[in-house]
């Protein structure tokens, strides 16, 4: 195998993109990341593609991609997995890569979260990322889900919606200045603690919105990283955990198994542990997620994660800055682009050029955990000085 | 990269499972999977796995194959790539072991096409699997589609329904003797001409059946093959192809580019020609996609696949036997196992093990496409002999 990285990288802003269809928004977000290449990159050029689309709303997903990108003469593949889709078609594309079966891949995910397809429903969407047998019909849905985690969890260790709100205050804050994020604006702790409930401990502003979006990276084998790039970003780690998927089943709903898991497989694979992370984008579907994550990612030990909060250590500025493109919180959760949006502000974050930059970063994680809490996916990146 | 086998593959017989969910079908064609390898294998020398299934209907897809398998603690990666899924995750599956990355994966496909979900419906399913804006309102689902292709070929090259018909008496012919398959009877050229008409040229009996079922396979590296067989099945070969969605859109009809883009990977990877295959496992959904596909393989010449079925060539017993495990046709088509079953199929003939026994059989190639007409995948596959 050989060394991989990221040669490219780029989104299209999220939010409610009435107005483009899947095509639309993979096109344009092909052709953002494309322009990122520092020393150009023909279509032609690229082996092969992976698309992460959890929801199928305009057809048949691998074709298209090819349709839209007219990347017609490359197999391209989708890959599902729940919110984790993202970062797991990295690894997968990563596996053809750096074996040497490809050199040059395509990485896009997409989704329409406020479209669905004329004759299904969103309800019909969260069917297909739980037990739909048995969770389902309980209600068990995305904020259920997560607030069964998150409540036990505040039970457990004495956390309180206010450190909840630390995270949505952090996130916001940086996703205001980012011109890729859906929700532009600044919340205060006043406003989250008194939004409308949505389901305990979860008010509105704790939620991530409903975004569309798109975003990719282009990965390269290290023989032919020099045509594209100077300033690679290398794929260094990869790791997809698991976890049951019936509720019931969860031996411990104040823990997430899955992002251990995933987490434990990409710090092998790198060589690395958590204390060498300068700056992560972790999985903040709902604000009491990305507090558990820290603990999971071993950035801090069990039960201290309110701690790093009201310490400030997950802000810019701070040990070990958290979601500075405003998380999915701020910057939107279209699921299947959720990941690689991630890992285009890691790439820029890297390289020293993203808006919100983390000082002299040179590892960096990006994390997401979904098909709720059954699936999770970390990658972990080094950047050119690293 | 390193050499690729196949060590073991099994499946549970197709039918109209009412009484079996997703995790049943699932758990079953494991067993029988694991319960193929020859020096045997546990759970845990599995290092990751990707699932294969096209319509999620009992839910979260990756996270039900680990429950389901008890392989929590692996990574678990669903790709769907229309009725290529099965083919295409073999592929996904054999990078990763190819270039080192892991030693021994499990590649699993399931659909239920007889279930689905309770708020869905097939024709929602459909939608999934073609452009739904534009194609789907046209009713041009699959039936529909694969007509016109097949209309356009019989148009340019004088092929009759006869001639559609003959893939059918074969196919049921083949399996009538198969205990894993779906329709396990016999069909002949009057009662295949006489069918009710579906769409023209296509009547019932040139059509496939809606069948649920699993299969799977599990491959291995060079360097571990010993461990678990001492007649492994090499992938040397594999390919994914591609072509426009929309039908307005296909250049010519009378053709599948995707099919030939697959073949014209796979033998390129394999070093080999079509020359050398000696049985195959082709997409039959409908008679004329199986003896349009003779062509777009290589296995003869452009307008010439109405003569070898006329000369009984791809009869057992012909020059290149075509599915004698009875194909989709017979033996049914859960489009996530499909691809799966194939390589279960072949993987037994190359091992001298299968119901309907080619004779010397060393080198094999499975095929599908689908996504309709949009995606094509090809294996290919030697023997322990070849």
């Amino acid at each position: 195998m050989r060394d991989v990285a990221i040669v490219g990288a780029g989104m299209i802003p999220f939010g409610e993109l009435f107005d483009q269809g899947i095509k639309d928004m993979v096109a344009r977000a092909f052709d953002a990341t494309l322009s990122s290449v520092d020393k150009g990159m023909r279509p032609d050029e690229i082996g092969a593609a992976w698309f992460s689309e959890v929801q199928s709303v305009d057809g048949f997903p691998a074709g298209l991609l090819a349709d839209a990108c007219g990347l017609g003469d490359i197999p391209v593949t989708r890959v599902e997995n729940a919110c984790a889709s993202g970062n797991d078609a990295l690894r997968n594309a990563l596996y053809a890569v750096g074996g040497g079966y490809v050199d040059v891949a395509l990485v896009l995910g997409t989704d329409k979260v406020r479209d669905t397809s004329a004759s299904s429903t969103f309800w019909d969407w969260m069917g297909t990322n739980r037990d739909s047998a048995w969770d389902l019909p309980l209600g068990l849905i995305s904020p259920a889900s997560f607030a069964l985690h998150v409540a036990r969890y505040m039970h457990e260790f004495g956390a309180t919606r206010e450190h909840l709100a630390m995270v949505a205050v952090k996130n916001h804050h940086n996703g205001a200045t980012n011109p890729y994020a859906h929700l532009r604006y600044e919340v205060t702790m006043e406003q989250v603690l008194a939004a409308p409930m949505v389901v305990e401990p979860f008010g509105l502003l704790d939620c991530v919105p409903q975004s569309d979006g798109a975003a990719a990276v282009l990965i390269a084998g290290r023989d032919v990283v020099d045509r594209y790039t100077d300033r690679p970003v290398w794929v260094r780690g990869v790791g997809t955990g698991m976890d049951r998927v019936l509720h019931a089943e969860k031996a411990d709903l104040s823990r997430f198994p899955a992002t251990a898991k995933a987490a434990k497989q990409a710090f092998a694979m790198a060589g690395i542990g958590p204390e060498r992370i300068d700056v992560a984008e972790v999985h903040d579907c709902f604000t009491g997620v990305e507090m558990m994550t820290y603990e999971e990612l071993g950035f801090c030990g069990r039960g201290e994660a309110p701690r790093l909060l009201e310490r400030g250590e997950t802000s810019i500025g701070g040990r070990l800055p958290v979601n500075p493109s405003g998380g999915l919180k701020s910057k939107g959760h279209p699921p299947g682009a959720t990941g690689l949006a991630q890992c285009t502000e890691l790439f820029e974050q890297l390289r020293g050029e993203a808006v919100n930059q983390v000082d002299g970063a040179r590892w960096a994680l990006a994390h997401n955990v979904g098909g709720p809490t059954a699936v999770a996916a970390v990658t972990v990146l080094a950047g050119p000085d690293a």
